[in-house]
């Protein structure tokens, strides 16, 4: 199943440079190996934010949880987290 | 570029119900007519919303304001329009 | 599985007083229905307002959208969806 | 009588990890006490937050104060308490 | 057990004048004999404001919801309701 | 005259330890005396909260902010202040 | 005492217009009354806005209330009161 | 002196169609000659809304009130003004 | 031209005490010096909050911003303007 | 195409004060050279505010990101973009 989620991040000012560049590699390093394994669907960056929006494909909401949750960043994100569902007028619902 | 968009649907209940079916009608064919285009990229239905999140790809932002403010439920609609860019960690982007 | 929902009811005051009252009926029999099955697990009356706090054990988000679109009050509802998983703490999960 | 509780924990980041360590496991065990007991009924984590949705049976208003009060991370927490009731349409009302 | 209530009243501009009495005179008469029973303990007007602050004393959630589900003007009120308790330094509470 | 205040009391985690319990004491002698003078006329606790719901009994406006911002506390506060006057459906009301 | 207060106005776009020539003018003249006896003290124009900031001198919460009330156009005003106090730093403070 | 000024327009959905028709070209008749006379300085649409972000250049805050409180469509406009000024870095204050 | 403003003012706790009541005594002075020079019109407090309602009569809208800008306690408020002009039912305004 | 783009700079109170001048002579000389390239057309501040409003022609949605990015004083600011598009009562449309 498909979720939509924002993340907004606010890493503390005063947070150790070098923890910081090694959260960020981090991050990196996993959603790309999430990506590549077909979990994140979709990693937009917001225009002028320290955001992204993204859409994840998931078994159910505990591994959108647990992916979630286990980001090295997450606890400097909001996180927004909105369930989607097909489409009416989405052509893959036109069968 | 990409465009996320949301939309939320609020069409009066005193609506005639023959006008509401056709305006319902018509942004049905003029949602696939764009998507077999390729502009209306993805288009979701939010759970438990008259809702949807949807990603346009336009020349610009002019074609975005045209493509949104044409569409037949556009007066009865709250739009969101955020630009969206290339995440430095989307697959896209490691080349 | 689960999804936390709150519905805001706001009924219109100029809504027919007996398709105000079928609605309301309909709805009632739809909530009975889908708590019988299982579906509707919890139900609870907000104080002091026109709204519930309920609990939904589905299949997926896409039997959520369904269930909450269908019901008689829909139209007049603000809805707001929240994914649940299990809790670390909770008794379920200390096994 | 039935109160819903929304818990938004954020533990400061500079807080000791041994400090934090001991608050999560009094924490739990102090749930798990609460569980056991029948006072508090359900906790389900939301969706990629650090956030519970509980629902709390207890005697009156006073002693879900002190049970809230009294958790060991009641200082790091934003609640949100909201009274409930039967609703019409539960199952249970239909006597 | 305490609740304080806060109700914004906002009768529709185009409610039939004789009804509007109506309503207003039925509330008050229901707002006198709620107040003499020891229910209704406090009523208070919002300076500026079509609105009342009020603390009610009722035997549990149920009362207080079945109460003001029934005011007369219910249907046209924001209501907001927040449960009270003792504070520990009240006069009350030093013994 | 009669003021609705709420008082929402953040005090920060890293405030030694005993200028915090000196504070509270201040605070809590304070509004005991307060309530003596029958200037505090109603003081209740926000279940869930460390919150206050207090009702003054003042000679002006100007005595409610001296009194407001004397208090030990004040500086870790919000504070929402509400004038009030006799509702029209008060028991004092009908003579 | 003195109470700032933001009016904003809100007339239904289908009042009739005689009625609604009436209200306005109406509401003129006692606002020029009640500035000629001294108690609507300053009444100013929000830039862009159908509002107005102002400031009353009265002697006490009642009386603001009633004047408030018994405005024409206060059943489609958006009202905020402030209850003001002299300021420490105020010229008239400094004896 | 410069304002900048955000106007949402929401004409309701029952106005006559030449009523509106009229409305709609008076306010861009006015647009253009408010432009031309140097007042208008910039005008632009917001990307999918039925907004526009203007800048005027007027004498003072009463030129500023009368030009929108005049606007054809003022009645059916939410209006956000904010006074600018020099910003340092801007070239023109490099002297 | 008058501008209406609002100050609220949050010193940081840990502020050197010595630096804080410099910073006080400075704003005071400067405020007071402004009231005599006409420039600060009035100045009054909000009851229960650290803020102040102010109307202000600048040449601009650039002597405006240079003045806030310039107080001592600026680094630490949060500062809302609005532009004023002549109300049409003030009694300057009968001529 | 063009952004309209609200900065709002929120700077520690316990930034060394050489570093925070650095900074803010770093963003100006980076504010001119943009607006000498004519990439950032417009630049105004907002009074009483440490915020300014903005107006960018860039390329695309990715230069106006890297843009604000690579600000010397973005990880101080909120910042808050928004497209534009020609208006259709603008001179410029009059063709």
């Amino acid at each position: 199943m498909l979720f939509h989620v924002r993340m907004d991040v606010a890493v503390p000012h005063d947070l150790d440079a070098d923890v910081r560049a090694e959260l960020v590699a981090t991050e990196k390093a996993r959603a790309l190996e999430l990506q590549r394994a077909g979990t994140w669907v979709h990693l937009w960056r917001v225009v002028g934010q320290y955001s992204n929006i993204s859409v994840f494909d998931v078994a159910d909401a505990t591994e959108m949880h647990d992916l979630l949750w286990s980001l090295p960043l997450f606890p400097y994100m909001q996180v927004q987290v909105t369930a989607l569902t097909e489409h009416p007028s989405a052509l893959s619902a036109q069968r």
